[in-house]
């Protein structure tokens, strides 16, 4: 993994890809599937739909640290596994064979395997009630290997969407770039 | 425009498609491009970064209510150039030549080129002072001829990700589905 500039990460979220969530919590690390996230500002400060419910949640409300890593479509199928068990009842690093690797900032890891990592701080908990989180981008990391990889979106009725083409429109963008 | 189910209009935003949100607001309509937006629950709640520097802005703390419609890839252009231009120095319906219809429960109307529409009513501003408006919806509805049509992602340096393939990965939606 190589450093990526903090502040063009928005740019690895910006186009709703599913993603992992790493937490580490009382001597085990964990992983969650996001695909509920947005952005707030470009710093980035980031969104995701987390509540009680979610086991991942305790982690986050003590330890306030994680890491977001977005997968490419060869971890699709080990995304939605991990997405359909808890921490509770398996060590999904191990049972999903992830490959981590230190960060700079927070204790959860990095997954080597994706396309980039973001580690994050948590700033907001339970966000005006609606079960949401706020992250804060503390730095970005990307795996030169995966670069240009297609990520995917869920569906919600248990399909997929991978991406297709890019199109550059940059020439209409007058306002914003 | 035919009626859709509106406890399953989530899966219309959750793959993150750059949208339009259309307001109504002292007797003249408005449209902006939005893709900072997400879920928070599957009524459908649904979150969208939208602030006071945004012209939509007063319209939706004023009128309270709006209109998410999802354009396919044969709107892509128009839509980008709707985000790059301000309804304070443009009529965009008429610029943009967007047809309309009425819906059922609020003034700002259905764009009927679209895939799809979500009427919805405002429930939260300035979310955390992120910035953010909650936004409930009340209800949806389809565009018959354009159902599976592709979506556009942003990926937020002008360039846009086209949906590709679709995959069906039920079979291991063994906790949600």
């Amino acid at each position: 993994m190589k450093e990526f500039e903090l502040s063009k990460a928005f740019e690895l979220l910006e186009p709703g890809p599913v993603i992992l969530l790493s937490t580490f919590y009382k001597g085990r690390k964990n992983v969650m599937t996001v695909s509920w996230h947005m952005l707030l500002d470009f710093t980035p400060i980031i969104a995701c739909s987390i509540g009680s419910y979610d086991y991942s949640y305790k982690a986050l409300v003590e330890n306030r640290e994680c890491v977001i890593s977005i997968p490419a479509i060869d971890l699709m199928e080990k995304t939605i596994q991990i997405g359909n068990c808890s921490g509770q009842d398996v060590d999904k690093f191990s049972v999903f064979e992830l490959s981590t690797q230190k960060g700079k900032y927070v204790k959860p890891q990095l997954i080597s395997d994706c396309i980039a990592n973001i580690e994050c701080q948590v700033v907001d908990i339970d966000l005006g009630g609606y079960n949401c989180i706020v992250l804060k981008g503390l730095a970005a990391w990307i795996n030169p290997e995966k670069v240009g990889s297609k990520t995917f979106h869920a569906k919600g009725d248990g399909t997929f969407v991978i991406d297709g083409d890019t199109i550059d429109l940059k020439h209409l963008m007058t306002k914003w770039m």
